[in-house]
């Protein structure tokens, strides 16, 4: 029998289990098979993983339909729910409705959206991020909450407000709005090289809904110390990609300077595990 | 400046500088972008790449609009031209015309079809492949000539007459047939462990138009030896995906098992990196 | 509140509630609007439809990627089940298989698959159609019904035997075959100018499923004494695409030759109606 | 021979001609070809229609994406161009630059970029329009021609100013602003009952560039009278859309309460006629 698509627990069901829940990024069904098979919880799908594998930056220039097509694939194709980045709702509280419909439509049941305006900037570019006024958020928050169809639908709210130096004091003040505007869980998203503006928020909050951490710039946390310190998901947002960047370059670099890809051979995965990841054998079975 | 999409050289302009022309398969822009800065001639929109990334099987499941669309993106993004791979054009007759239509459209400048029946699989998948009549297969190639937009529109035929165990001989009549039928270049497949068959291949061969192949279960033939025998074009077709696999894969276990990035930071391409490809300066120029 | 997509019952569902069962046709979701609108039961997402809107002929042309976009926008903005017209499903046993996860995936919960061979031509063209033979197209059936997710789905099976000319009894062998190897139900298509042979057709079913017509050539017989004869189902296939084509022809005429749009106001929906139908009023309350 | 969508000339070319402009509105290549057989230059590819045909307010909820495939589906399907309603551009200047090269690499030649902000609602729908800085709009004119690859590539900006209820001089300082930032003609929309107001602009207007006008509220003007007060393009943008919806509606009330489609056969195109728009002769000669 083909592996189901729509055996996946939702995300909110992998939250109710309880213990430290682990995301890790993809931009593509293939990423996130081995996500799911490295034994993480759930697959964060990324707009900066997106946009890159696009060679466009992380900047609301795709759209929508082109996050929303990449999030699809993905959750059809795996048995561990997708947590769909959806920057800042992709406009005002109208295209909020619009995205919650559509992204449960085709089966997601959780999103992360942020106080940013749009277009949105990435936030580890250098660049002055001014954020949306929080009223407005949770507006959208709101509105997001509204038109959900199914009670499973998970909002997470990001907020920007340490990105944009405006400190801890509004971050948690940010964070408790947008709690009670309706969110499911809150990201405190930094881009400081060390956890202690983000161990500063946790030991302020009051756990009215559980924290989300994307330690990019602050990998030395260990995810078991993070969970301590009231952290209920790590996203590991980006790794994946960047290993693509570099063994891809690498290898056909190597392949380009030898003359063959013999020197690569050993280096990289078989045909047969690449059978193994299309699912080759379940599928031609239908044809016997 | 952004860069253009459109400086592309077409493929037959490629062609026709002479010498070596070497390919690597992408399944996205940002495959293409490093096959292009590694210094290979063109990119090949593999769709065993395609339906990779998707975890599916390369069978023709995926259609001709998710093939294209993946290999638009790719031409879209990039300064060297894209071969398509086509598989058997998608159909019949009328289904290689409305390919060659939409992908001329799309800004391709060389498609490769082959002469299996459609559904097709991919070739090497251990099943007695059939082949089409090479009469049929030529009426394809005809109708795919006629209905070109431009001169410049390449068209690769390939036959998997090797592949299906039918012998040199056959391969040399179907690719001989396929040439007088329009074929601007013929590819000429093998799963052999060893380049003989090939290598008998190309002694027999007329020239009458450009012998390309894919050495994947033959690495150890180096290219300039390949080139001397009569090989016009190597591609190099899914090592990047299985680079990519091996990768990514590494890397989120190490991160699952150790609780932490830390590890796999000084293994992977660093953020800036990301950026570059994303062409971010190249665009946030815009705003100023 | 907007209105729910996901409120449309299944087609199994509007099966079960007994009696005449119309559906129209439709390639839009504002097509689709009317059609509900109307009283109609279901709506028929219909190949001939969707490819003329492209402009391109009935034949297997479009992808499968396209036709489900057209029936999943379709389904999204209504709340009456939809029926995709999936022609012969898009190739062999694996593409049947794909088809049926990605349609189920999307929210379709009935589609009608036809006897003809990949690719297929619109049956009211005057061509000999060569059909598959009946224990292949059983085995389609068998792995459609192997691989669906929920006990809702609904499969028709489409037999051409009396557009191929092939008889009653033919048409009746098949059928029954059909509805053994799991078919929901049968379409007995025809294009004769009378509903004789459909009629034949009913006088000799045994029931085992429900019957499916589409009186596209005899419009004369009418519901009330077709659903008396033994039919459940029936489609009104193509009208409302003939309407727009006549009338969008028409007042662009009008409108050209008499250098003014007034004489066309009368005829044509008024501003309002248009809104109405976007349900600007539902959406712009999200915005207060 | 297939009839050929590159054979289409630039929305300049037909400009150079002189005369007199019209275009049509359109959301299909089905719409398009109807607008070409009746004798207009070009296609406008609406925001407003192929919103509507999803059901959708023009509002901004459809994407780039969304309105670019539509666009370029028709393009592809015409030999007149297709003028494409591009809203706001999507954003801001990196928008607009990655709105105008995803344009152009899909065969569009011209397009329409106004001046309200995103997410934007339709000019006649009765709330309060809120305009964006003049400054800010000369600035994204300004990237879009930067980018242009080709200097076939038509910018029309529309104001808003008259709808906004800005006044005459407003909008006449506008578009002043605009030609000088690069914009090739100029839209002036107004949702007055009567042209005078428009026609005011034009008694001002000191012909830097041609002028587009929308006669959606204001049909008795007629085309030749405008052409003589110094309008350039006349666009009749939704007229088509609004017909559709009239026809269909009717013509399955009336299949719905008669029990048969017999009463309408003599009021809608014939299968033939359809058969016709799908170029079915054309594509099957392909086959023989």
């Amino acid at each position: 029998m083909l592996s189901s698509s729509t055996c996946s627990p939702s995300f909110r069901q992998v939250m109710n289990r309880g213990g430290l829940v682990r995301l890790a990024g993809a931009h593509s069904p293939l990423g996130a098979a081995l996500v799911q098979e490295t034994g993480f919880d759930a697959v964060w799908a990324s707009s900066l993983e997106i946009s890159a594998a696009r060679c466009l930056p992380d900047a609301s220039l795709l759209t929508m339909t082109d996050y929303l097509a990449a999030a699809a694939q993905i959750q059809a194709s795996c048995s561990i729910p997708v947590v769909a980045d959806v920057d800042t709702g992709f406009g005002g509280n109208m295209n909020v409705a619009h995205m919650v419909r559509e992204y449960e439509r085709m089966g997601i049941t959780a999103v992360c959206i942020e106080d940013k305006h749009f277009p949105k900037m990435n936030s580890f570019v250098d660049r002055g991020q001014l954020l949306l006024d929080a009223d407005a958020f949770c507006s959208k928050l709101q509105v997001a909450k509204s038109v959900q169809e199914s009670p499973e639908f998970y909002l997470i709210a990001r907020t920007e407000a340490l990105i944009a130096g405006m400190g801890t004091d509004e971050a948690l003040r940010r964070c408790k709005m947008y709690a009670d505007a309706g969110a499911d869980a809150v990201l405190v998203h930094s881009k400081a090289k060390a956890p202690s503006e983000v161990q500063e928020f946790l030991a302020a909050w009051d756990g009215r809904v559980p924290v989300v951490i994307v330690p990019t710039t602050y990998p030395d946390w260990h995810a078991e110390d993070a969970h301590r310190a009231g952290v209920s998901v790590i996203i590991y947002a980006n790794q994946a990609l960047r290993a693509t960047v570099q063994a891809v370059s690498s290898t056909l670099k190597l392949i380009r300077e030898k003359g063959t890809s013999t020197p690569v051979e050993d280096e990289i995965a078989p045909m047969a595990e690449v059978f193994r990841l299309q699912k080759l054998q379940e599928w031609t079975a239908l044809d016997s």
